[in-house]
């Protein structure tokens, strides 16, 4: 968990980086919205290639620990899935704006970052992706998509969120998870 | 249909953009790469943002144009579902670096801009969201989930391709477009 003064300053960046963009904005700028000293800012990131990347840590860190949560419910592969959705809609739906600054400026980052970042969305997906496989196995799901063609689609609409997602719009981030979750429910239907 | 130079130097910035960045790429690298006088250049493209735009517009128009014949067809509606993520899906992976440039860059584009690509997108989206809503009032889809919801999965995992597929990866963009079409008529099924 981050610290407030540290979440006061990814708040800020990440206000300006989706405003103004992530070259257009000074570590001065941040420092100046965030109220906090040039020194609270370099205490907790090396710098603004740090910050950006701290930004997403945070969406995905939250996202796997509670994927973890769920397949530790062991449910039936229906509900999983169904939950994995929910906590994958609402966390995005939740940060629009971290999620699509981070993808935006996900080129900047270093090898060893992008190796992190890599990694880590590997993990999540090779999670997501045995939950579906065990479903087929064991004749709970159909079988006639392989389970890789059907994780791209359920986590691509997740990913493409920010594009279209409005916070003030007609569906909730629930409403709107259920709905994807039937969607891919009733392509899984045997 | 662009013109032989205008293809070079399209396929140059193109090249360019997606391993350097749109900001670190210069005109004149752009001109060298492309092996053109900048004169030849500033005939086609006003600016490095009009050539950005021009990128995009050439696959979104081809997009439209198929759409169109496909709509013509007049075929049942899960056969027109299946034309349309064939479409898509090729042509797109087909595209990929001009796709994953001008997604990433897409918040430079100035209003008016903004305008012409937001409406273009809008009209493949309404289209497409029309066939479904059809296919549902015929009965010949499930109304389980909402249309709208429908367009923005099958619609998602098209955007979010540029971000996993290789061209040299174990399925062809043939293949992939018949497994994803499979999976979105399969949650469509009555």
């Amino acid at each position: 968990m981050p610290t407030a003064t540290e979440q006061k300053i990814i708040d800020a960046a990440v206000r300006l980086f989706a405003s103004q963009g992530y070259d257009a904005t000074s570590v001065q700028e941040i420092v100046k919205a965030a109220e906090v000293t040039k020194g609270a800012l370099y205490h907790y990131f090396r710098s603004k290639d740090d910050l950006l990347f701290e930004i997403y840590r945070l969406l995905i860190t939250a996202q796997s620990a509670d994927l973890d949560r769920i397949i530790a419910l062991g449910l039936p592969a229906a509900d999983t899935v169904r939950e994995i959705m929910r906590s994958l809609v609402v966390s995005t739906a939740e940060r629009v704006d971290e999620t699509s600054v981070f993808f935006r400026e996900l080129h900047r980052l270093g090898q060893e970052r992008m190796a992190d970042f890599r990694a880590e969305r590997r993990r999540y997906h090779e999670t997501f992706l045995a939950v579906v496989e065990k479903g087929q196995a064991d004749g709970e799901f159909s079988s006639a998509v392989p389970a890789d063609t059907v994780v791209l689609v359920a986590v691509g609409v997740v990913n493409q969120l920010p594009t279209w997602f409005r916070p003030d719009g007609q569906k909730s981030p629930a409403r709107l998870a259920d709905e994807i979750a039937d969607f891919v429910l009733a392509g899984l239907r045997t």
